[in-house]
Protein backbone atom coordinates (compact mmCIF):
# COMPACT_ATOMS: atom_id res chain seq x y z
CA UNK A 1 0.00 0.00 0.00
CA UNK A 2 2.31 2.68 0.93
CA UNK A 3 4.26 1.73 -2.09
CA UNK A 4 1.57 3.32 -4.06
CA UNK A 5 1.63 6.70 -2.79
CA UNK A 6 3.84 9.29 -4.30
CA UNK A 7 6.90 9.47 -2.87
CA UNK A 8 8.18 12.06 -0.40
CA UNK A 9 10.28 14.84 -1.26
CA UNK A 10 12.83 13.08 0.78
CA UNK A 11 12.61 9.96 -1.47
CA UNK A 12 12.18 12.07 -4.29
CA UNK A 13 15.68 13.54 -3.32
CA UNK A 14 17.22 10.57 -2.71
CA UNK A 15 16.24 8.99 -5.94
CA UNK A 16 17.81 12.16 -7.89
CA UNK A 17 21.05 11.57 -6.00
CA UNK A 18 20.90 8.19 -7.24
CA UNK A 19 20.34 9.05 -10.89
CA UNK A 20 23.18 11.33 -10.62
CA UNK A 21 25.07 8.69 -8.96
CA UNK A 22 24.73 6.18 -11.46
CA UNK A 23 25.25 8.73 -14.15
CA UNK A 24 28.78 9.96 -12.92
CA UNK A 25 29.87 6.02 -12.49
CA UNK A 26 28.91 5.01 -16.15
CA UNK A 27 30.47 8.88 -17.38
CA UNK A 28 33.74 8.20 -15.54
CA UNK A 29 34.23 4.52 -16.79
CA UNK A 30 33.54 5.95 -20.49
CA UNK A 31 36.14 8.62 -19.96
CA UNK A 32 38.63 7.04 -18.05
CA UNK A 33 38.25 4.57 -21.35
CA UNK A 34 38.24 6.87 -24.10
CA UNK A 35 38.90 10.52 -23.07
CA UNK A 36 36.58 13.51 -23.13
CA UNK A 37 36.97 13.89 -26.95
CA UNK A 38 35.84 10.08 -27.50
CA UNK A 39 33.08 9.37 -25.35
CA UNK A 40 29.61 9.43 -26.59
CA UNK A 41 26.61 11.04 -24.42
CA UNK A 42 24.33 8.19 -26.02
CA UNK A 43 27.15 5.55 -24.51
CA UNK A 44 27.36 7.64 -21.40
CA UNK A 45 23.56 7.02 -21.30
CA UNK A 46 22.77 3.58 -22.14
CA UNK A 47 25.25 2.26 -20.11
CA UNK A 48 23.62 3.81 -17.20
CA UNK A 49 20.82 3.25 -18.52
CA UNK A 50 19.20 6.74 -18.09
CA UNK A 51 17.01 8.56 -20.77
CA UNK A 52 19.69 10.78 -22.80
CA UNK A 53 17.77 14.08 -21.70
CA UNK A 54 18.65 13.60 -18.30
CA UNK A 55 22.05 14.08 -18.63
CA UNK A 56 21.28 17.54 -19.83
CA UNK A 57 19.10 18.00 -17.82
CA UNK A 58 21.44 16.80 -14.83
CA UNK A 59 24.56 18.69 -16.01
CA UNK A 60 23.88 20.68 -18.93
CA UNK A 61 26.54 19.57 -21.86
CA UNK A 62 29.48 16.99 -22.05
CA UNK A 63 32.26 19.05 -21.04
CA UNK A 64 29.99 19.55 -17.73
CA UNK A 65 29.53 16.33 -16.90
CA UNK A 66 33.15 15.51 -17.52
CA UNK A 67 33.63 18.17 -15.30
CA UNK A 68 31.34 17.02 -12.56
CA UNK A 69 33.05 13.43 -12.49
CA UNK A 70 36.41 14.99 -12.35
CA UNK A 71 35.43 17.07 -8.94
CA UNK A 72 34.30 13.45 -7.80
CA UNK A 73 36.90 11.69 -8.40
CA UNK A 74 39.58 14.31 -6.81
CA UNK A 75 37.05 14.73 -3.89
CA UNK A 76 36.83 11.38 -3.14
CA UNK A 77 40.30 10.85 -2.58
CA UNK A 78 40.87 13.72 -0.82
CA UNK A 79 37.67 12.83 1.55
CA UNK A 80 39.56 9.36 1.99
CA UNK A 81 43.19 10.71 2.48
CA UNK A 82 41.55 13.24 5.76
CA UNK A 83 39.48 10.09 7.07
CA UNK A 84 42.72 7.92 7.86
CA UNK A 85 42.69 10.26 10.93
CA UNK A 86 46.51 11.03 10.50
CA UNK A 87 46.78 13.58 13.29
CA UNK A 88 45.89 11.22 16.09
CA UNK A 89 49.03 8.28 15.31
CA UNK A 90 52.57 8.10 15.72
CA UNK A 91 54.11 9.93 12.72
CA UNK A 92 55.45 6.88 11.62
CA UNK A 93 52.34 4.92 11.49
CA UNK A 94 50.43 7.87 9.99
CA UNK A 95 53.11 8.13 7.25
CA UNK A 96 53.16 4.66 6.54
CA UNK A 97 49.31 4.68 6.33
CA UNK A 98 49.04 7.53 4.02
CA UNK A 99 51.63 6.08 1.74
CA UNK A 100 49.77 2.47 1.90
CA UNK A 101 46.67 4.25 1.15
CA UNK A 102 48.07 6.23 -1.72
CA UNK A 103 49.27 2.84 -3.20
CA UNK A 104 45.67 1.06 -2.64
CA UNK A 105 44.07 3.67 -4.49
CA UNK A 106 45.92 3.72 -7.09
CA UNK A 107 45.93 0.02 -7.59
CA UNK A 108 41.81 -0.28 -6.81
CA UNK A 109 40.78 3.32 -8.62
CA UNK A 110 42.88 2.62 -12.00
CA UNK A 111 39.85 5.02 -13.42
CA UNK A 112 41.24 7.94 -11.62
CA UNK A 113 44.40 7.29 -12.94
CA UNK A 114 43.50 6.88 -16.30
CA UNK A 115 41.04 10.54 -15.91
CA UNK A 116 44.45 12.08 -14.49
CA UNK A 117 45.87 11.04 -17.57
CA UNK A 118 43.34 12.34 -19.60
CA UNK A 119 43.10 15.40 -17.90
CA UNK A 120 46.89 15.67 -18.55
CA UNK A 121 46.60 15.40 -22.21
CA UNK A 122 43.60 18.18 -21.89
CA UNK A 123 46.90 20.16 -20.63
CA UNK A 124 44.51 20.65 -17.54
CA UNK A 125 41.85 22.41 -19.05
CA UNK A 126 39.14 21.65 -16.58
CA UNK A 127 41.42 21.15 -13.37
CA UNK A 128 41.75 24.76 -13.67
CA UNK A 129 38.69 25.81 -13.74
CA UNK A 130 37.39 23.79 -10.86
CA UNK A 131 37.59 26.30 -7.62
CA UNK A 132 36.52 23.18 -5.27
CA UNK A 133 39.84 20.77 -6.87
CA UNK A 134 41.93 23.59 -6.28
CA UNK A 135 40.93 24.47 -2.77
CA UNK A 136 41.74 20.62 -2.19
CA UNK A 137 45.18 21.38 -2.74
CA UNK A 138 46.53 23.79 0.51
CA UNK A 139 44.41 21.13 3.28
CA UNK A 140 46.18 18.37 1.53
CA UNK A 141 49.57 19.98 1.83
CA UNK A 142 49.30 21.19 5.52
CA UNK A 143 48.09 17.53 6.58
CA UNK A 144 51.21 16.21 5.32
CA UNK A 145 53.79 18.85 6.86
CA UNK A 146 51.80 18.58 10.00
CA UNK A 147 52.73 15.09 10.37
CA UNK A 148 55.93 15.55 8.72
CA UNK A 149 56.51 18.37 11.62
CA UNK A 150 55.44 15.75 14.46
CA UNK A 151 57.87 13.66 13.68
CA UNK A 152 60.99 16.11 13.45
CA UNK A 153 59.66 17.12 16.79
CA UNK A 154 59.33 13.70 18.24
CA UNK A 155 63.02 13.23 16.88
CA UNK A 156 61.85 10.25 14.62
CA UNK A 157 62.30 12.18 11.33
CA UNK A 158 65.08 13.37 10.44
CA UNK A 159 64.70 16.52 8.40
CA UNK A 160 61.67 18.92 7.55
CA UNK A 161 60.46 18.54 3.96
CA UNK A 162 58.44 20.63 1.33
CA UNK A 163 55.13 18.68 1.84
CA UNK A 164 54.76 19.41 -1.91
CA UNK A 165 57.30 17.59 -2.91
CA UNK A 166 56.68 15.25 -0.55
CA UNK A 167 52.94 14.43 -1.82
CA UNK A 168 54.31 14.58 -5.50
CA UNK A 169 56.95 11.83 -4.66
CA UNK A 170 54.53 9.70 -3.07
CA UNK A 171 51.93 10.16 -5.58
CA UNK A 172 54.71 9.34 -7.84
CA UNK A 173 56.28 6.08 -6.60
CA UNK A 174 52.07 4.65 -6.95
CA UNK A 175 50.47 6.11 -9.61
CA UNK A 176 53.42 5.49 -12.33
CA UNK A 177 53.67 2.02 -11.45
CA UNK A 178 49.77 1.99 -12.07
CA UNK A 179 49.94 4.42 -15.35
CA UNK A 180 53.07 2.34 -16.87
CA UNK A 181 52.28 -1.10 -15.67
CA UNK A 182 52.21 -2.36 -19.07
CA UNK A 183 55.55 -1.18 -20.50
CA UNK A 184 57.00 -1.53 -17.10
CA UNK A 185 56.00 -5.21 -17.14
CA UNK A 186 56.97 -5.98 -20.72
CA UNK A 187 60.28 -4.05 -20.70
CA UNK A 188 61.54 -6.20 -17.31
CA UNK A 189 59.60 -9.32 -18.33
CA UNK A 190 57.85 -9.16 -14.68
CA UNK A 191 53.92 -9.19 -14.23
CA UNK A 192 53.56 -6.52 -12.02
CA UNK A 193 50.13 -6.82 -11.32
CA UNK A 194 50.30 -10.49 -9.76
CA UNK A 195 49.11 -9.82 -5.73
CA UNK A 196 52.82 -10.98 -4.78
CA UNK A 197 54.51 -8.44 -7.52
CA UNK A 198 51.84 -5.57 -5.44
CA UNK A 199 52.80 -6.27 -2.09
CA UNK A 200 56.31 -5.75 -2.89
CA UNK A 201 56.14 -2.82 -4.23
CA UNK A 202 53.80 -1.38 -1.72
CA UNK A 203 56.42 -2.37 1.09
CA UNK A 204 58.90 -0.58 -1.35
CA UNK A 205 57.39 3.09 -1.22
CA UNK A 206 56.45 2.87 1.98
CA UNK A 207 60.14 1.92 2.40
CA UNK A 208 61.37 4.52 -0.14
CA UNK A 209 59.37 7.59 1.56
CA UNK A 210 60.52 6.83 5.10
CA UNK A 211 64.36 6.50 4.06
CA UNK A 212 63.72 10.06 2.87
CA UNK A 213 61.99 10.86 5.90
CA UNK A 214 64.81 9.46 7.91
CA UNK A 215 63.06 6.97 9.68
CA UNK A 216 63.92 4.17 7.01
CA UNK A 217 66.59 2.52 9.18
CA UNK A 218 67.60 -1.27 7.97
CA UNK A 219 66.83 -2.29 11.97
CA UNK A 220 63.39 -0.49 11.76
CA UNK A 221 62.97 -1.86 7.94
CA UNK A 222 63.49 -5.86 8.74
CA UNK A 223 60.81 -6.51 11.33
CA UNK A 224 57.70 -5.03 10.07
CA UNK A 225 54.39 -6.33 8.16
CA UNK A 226 52.88 -4.42 5.93
CA UNK A 227 49.78 -6.26 4.45
CA UNK A 228 47.39 -5.11 1.57
CA UNK A 229 43.77 -4.56 3.15
CA UNK B 1 81.06 20.21 -60.59
CA UNK B 2 81.29 16.94 -58.38
CA UNK B 3 77.69 17.74 -57.05
CA UNK B 4 76.34 16.69 -60.50
CA UNK B 5 77.81 13.34 -60.30
CA UNK B 6 75.05 10.28 -59.66
CA UNK B 7 75.38 10.21 -55.53
CA UNK B 8 77.65 7.09 -54.38
CA UNK B 9 75.98 4.32 -52.95
CA UNK B 10 77.25 5.74 -49.53
CA UNK B 11 76.04 9.07 -50.14
CA UNK B 12 72.40 7.13 -51.41
CA UNK B 13 72.18 5.07 -47.95
CA UNK B 14 72.79 8.51 -45.94
CA UNK B 15 70.14 10.01 -47.45
CA UNK B 16 67.89 7.37 -47.05
CA UNK B 17 68.95 7.23 -43.42
CA UNK B 18 68.10 11.08 -43.66
CA UNK B 19 64.40 10.41 -44.75
CA UNK B 20 63.65 8.05 -42.46
CA UNK B 21 64.83 10.01 -38.97
CA UNK B 22 62.97 13.01 -40.39
CA UNK B 23 60.02 10.69 -41.03
CA UNK B 24 60.71 9.22 -37.39
CA UNK B 25 60.95 12.49 -36.47
CA UNK B 26 57.51 13.59 -38.13
CA UNK B 27 55.77 10.36 -36.66
CA UNK B 28 57.01 10.62 -32.96
CA UNK B 29 55.82 14.04 -33.15
CA UNK B 30 52.00 13.21 -34.11
CA UNK B 31 52.09 10.11 -32.35
CA UNK B 32 52.71 12.11 -28.72
CA UNK B 33 50.32 14.66 -30.01
CA UNK B 34 47.17 12.61 -30.21
CA UNK B 35 48.02 9.50 -30.47
CA UNK B 36 48.40 6.03 -32.11
CA UNK B 37 44.47 5.91 -33.43
CA UNK B 38 44.07 9.77 -34.14
CA UNK B 39 47.30 9.63 -36.19
CA UNK B 40 46.99 10.41 -39.57
CA UNK B 41 49.94 9.13 -42.34
CA UNK B 42 49.37 12.07 -44.38
CA UNK B 43 49.71 14.54 -41.46
CA UNK B 44 53.05 12.93 -40.86
CA UNK B 45 54.26 12.81 -44.46
CA UNK B 46 53.58 16.56 -44.91
CA UNK B 47 55.30 17.75 -41.24
CA UNK B 48 57.95 15.54 -42.85
CA UNK B 49 57.97 16.90 -46.08
CA UNK B 50 58.19 13.78 -47.63
CA UNK B 51 55.80 11.87 -49.87
CA UNK B 52 53.22 9.76 -48.38
CA UNK B 53 53.93 6.44 -50.76
CA UNK B 54 57.91 6.75 -48.97
CA UNK B 55 56.20 5.94 -46.25
CA UNK B 56 54.65 2.90 -47.04
CA UNK B 57 57.62 2.02 -48.70
CA UNK B 58 60.09 2.46 -45.57
CA UNK B 59 57.51 1.20 -42.80
CA UNK B 60 54.68 -0.83 -44.32
CA UNK B 61 51.80 0.56 -42.37
CA UNK B 62 50.60 3.08 -39.40
CA UNK B 63 51.54 0.49 -36.82
CA UNK B 64 54.48 -0.52 -38.19
CA UNK B 65 55.68 3.17 -38.43
CA UNK B 66 54.44 3.60 -34.51
CA UNK B 67 56.21 0.87 -33.73
CA UNK B 68 59.55 1.75 -34.75
CA UNK B 69 59.09 5.12 -33.59
CA UNK B 70 58.07 3.60 -29.93
CA UNK B 71 62.04 1.30 -30.91
CA UNK B 72 63.62 4.26 -31.61
CA UNK B 73 62.57 5.89 -28.40
CA UNK B 74 63.30 3.15 -26.35
CA UNK B 75 66.66 2.41 -28.00
CA UNK B 76 67.76 6.40 -27.83
CA UNK B 77 67.03 6.69 -23.81
CA UNK B 78 68.84 3.09 -23.04
CA UNK B 79 71.81 4.35 -25.21
CA UNK B 80 72.49 7.05 -23.12
CA UNK B 81 72.08 5.84 -19.91
CA UNK B 82 74.86 2.98 -20.89
CA UNK B 83 76.64 5.82 -22.24
CA UNK B 84 76.76 7.74 -18.45
CA UNK B 85 79.63 5.41 -17.89
CA UNK B 86 78.50 4.83 -14.61
CA UNK B 87 80.71 1.90 -13.26
CA UNK B 88 84.11 4.15 -13.69
CA UNK B 89 82.28 6.21 -10.97
CA UNK B 90 82.07 6.60 -7.50
CA UNK B 91 78.43 4.71 -6.43
CA UNK B 92 77.19 8.08 -5.00
CA UNK B 93 78.01 9.73 -8.50
CA UNK B 94 76.92 7.17 -10.38
CA UNK B 95 73.60 7.56 -8.67
CA UNK B 96 72.99 10.87 -8.42
CA UNK B 97 74.22 11.13 -12.26
CA UNK B 98 71.39 8.70 -13.25
CA UNK B 99 68.90 10.46 -11.67
CA UNK B 100 69.59 13.33 -12.69
CA UNK B 101 70.19 12.36 -16.11
CA UNK B 102 66.44 10.49 -15.67
CA UNK B 103 64.48 13.79 -14.89
CA UNK B 104 66.62 16.07 -17.03
CA UNK B 105 65.60 13.20 -19.77
CA UNK B 106 61.48 13.65 -18.97
CA UNK B 107 61.35 17.13 -18.95
CA UNK B 108 63.34 17.68 -22.42
CA UNK B 109 61.49 14.72 -24.09
CA UNK B 110 57.92 15.56 -23.00
CA UNK B 111 57.23 13.78 -26.38
CA UNK B 112 59.00 10.50 -25.00
CA UNK B 113 56.67 10.74 -21.77
CA UNK B 114 53.33 11.26 -23.91
CA UNK B 115 54.61 7.99 -26.27
CA UNK B 116 54.98 5.84 -23.07
CA UNK B 117 51.14 7.16 -21.77
CA UNK B 118 49.62 6.47 -25.24
CA UNK B 119 51.39 2.72 -25.10
CA UNK B 120 49.67 2.01 -22.07
CA UNK B 121 46.70 3.52 -23.24
CA UNK B 122 47.10 0.76 -25.80
CA UNK B 123 47.60 -1.75 -23.20
CA UNK B 124 51.57 -2.48 -24.31
CA UNK B 125 50.28 -4.08 -27.53
CA UNK B 126 53.15 -3.04 -29.66
CA UNK B 127 55.96 -2.80 -26.72
CA UNK B 128 55.03 -6.16 -26.09
CA UNK B 129 55.58 -7.15 -29.60
CA UNK B 130 58.78 -5.72 -30.23
CA UNK B 131 62.13 -8.03 -28.85
CA UNK B 132 64.57 -5.38 -29.14
CA UNK B 133 62.92 -3.35 -26.33
CA UNK B 134 62.14 -6.54 -24.11
CA UNK B 135 65.72 -7.25 -24.68
CA UNK B 136 67.02 -3.95 -23.07
CA UNK B 137 65.43 -4.25 -19.96
CA UNK B 138 67.97 -6.93 -18.36
CA UNK B 139 70.75 -4.84 -19.13
CA UNK B 140 69.26 -1.76 -17.49
CA UNK B 141 68.52 -3.89 -14.59
CA UNK B 142 71.75 -5.31 -14.28
CA UNK B 143 73.89 -1.99 -14.61
CA UNK B 144 71.68 -0.39 -11.55
CA UNK B 145 72.52 -3.74 -9.88
CA UNK B 146 75.71 -3.34 -10.23
CA UNK B 147 75.98 0.20 -9.57
CA UNK B 148 74.16 -0.58 -6.15
CA UNK B 149 76.47 -3.59 -5.63
CA UNK B 150 79.37 -1.82 -5.58
CA UNK B 151 78.10 0.85 -3.34
CA UNK B 152 77.18 -2.05 -0.56
CA UNK B 153 80.49 -3.54 -1.16
CA UNK B 154 81.88 0.03 -0.65
CA UNK B 155 79.68 0.55 2.59
CA UNK B 156 78.27 3.92 0.91
CA UNK B 157 75.05 2.18 0.61
CA UNK B 158 73.21 0.47 3.51
CA UNK B 159 71.65 -2.46 1.60
CA UNK B 160 70.50 -4.22 -1.34
CA UNK B 161 67.58 -3.81 -3.27
CA UNK B 162 65.81 -5.00 -6.19
CA UNK B 163 66.97 -2.76 -9.38
CA UNK B 164 63.71 -3.17 -11.32
CA UNK B 165 61.90 -1.22 -7.64
CA UNK B 166 65.06 0.77 -7.96
CA UNK B 167 64.52 1.76 -11.68
CA UNK B 168 60.28 1.96 -11.68
CA UNK B 169 61.11 4.33 -8.41
CA UNK B 170 63.76 6.61 -10.57
CA UNK B 171 61.53 7.04 -13.18
CA UNK B 172 58.14 7.19 -11.08
CA UNK B 173 59.89 10.47 -9.45
CA UNK B 174 60.69 11.83 -12.31
CA UNK B 175 58.04 10.82 -15.39
CA UNK B 176 55.27 11.25 -13.18
CA UNK B 177 56.60 14.97 -12.68
CA UNK B 178 55.88 15.24 -16.15
CA UNK B 179 53.15 13.69 -16.72
CA UNK B 180 51.11 14.97 -14.59
CA UNK B 181 52.54 18.38 -14.78
CA UNK B 182 49.08 20.06 -15.33
CA UNK B 183 47.13 18.63 -12.86
CA UNK B 184 49.51 18.77 -9.68
CA UNK B 185 50.47 22.80 -10.41
CA UNK B 186 46.90 23.39 -10.87
CA UNK B 187 46.31 21.62 -7.37
CA UNK B 188 48.86 23.29 -5.55
CA UNK B 189 48.62 26.21 -7.38
CA UNK B 190 52.77 26.32 -8.11
CA UNK B 191 53.89 26.50 -11.73
CA UNK B 192 55.84 23.26 -11.62
CA UNK B 193 57.52 23.94 -15.30
CA UNK B 194 59.48 27.38 -13.74
CA UNK B 195 63.48 27.29 -13.84
CA UNK B 196 63.35 26.93 -9.94
CA UNK B 197 60.59 24.47 -9.60
CA UNK B 198 62.17 22.28 -11.69
CA UNK B 199 66.04 22.77 -10.01
CA UNK B 200 64.19 22.34 -6.65
CA UNK B 201 62.46 19.11 -8.07
CA UNK B 202 66.01 17.28 -9.54
CA UNK B 203 67.43 17.88 -6.09
CA UNK B 204 64.91 16.54 -4.26
CA UNK B 205 64.19 13.06 -6.50
CA UNK B 206 68.09 12.32 -6.36
CA UNK B 207 67.83 13.38 -2.23
CA UNK B 208 64.97 10.57 -2.57
CA UNK B 209 66.51 7.67 -4.04
CA UNK B 210 69.94 8.38 -2.18
CA UNK B 211 68.29 8.52 0.96
CA UNK B 212 66.67 4.92 0.40
CA UNK B 213 69.81 3.67 -0.56
CA UNK B 214 71.26 4.67 2.81
CA UNK B 215 73.45 7.50 1.14
CA UNK B 216 71.31 10.28 2.38
CA UNK B 217 72.30 11.53 5.57
CA UNK B 218 71.29 15.33 6.53
CA UNK B 219 75.08 15.97 6.76
CA UNK B 220 75.52 15.04 2.90
CA UNK B 221 72.56 16.23 1.80
CA UNK B 222 73.60 20.05 3.10
CA UNK B 223 76.62 20.82 1.14
CA UNK B 224 76.19 19.69 -2.10
CA UNK B 225 75.79 21.75 -5.31
CA UNK B 226 73.47 19.57 -8.57
CA UNK B 227 72.95 22.24 -11.16
CA UNK B 228 70.56 21.47 -14.38
CA UNK B 229 73.22 20.74 -17.06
Amino acid sequence: MAQKKPPTRKKASAQADDTRDRLLDAAEFEFAAVGLSGARVDTIARRAKINKQLIYYHFGDKDSLYQAVLERAYSRIREKEFGLDLASDDPIIAMRTLVGFTFDYCIENRAFVRLLINENVLEGRFIRRSKAIRQSGSPLSALLHDTVQRGVELGTFHRDVDPVQLYISIAGLCYFYVSNMYTLSALFERDLDRPSALQERRQHVIDVVLAYLGAGTPAWHAGELNSMP
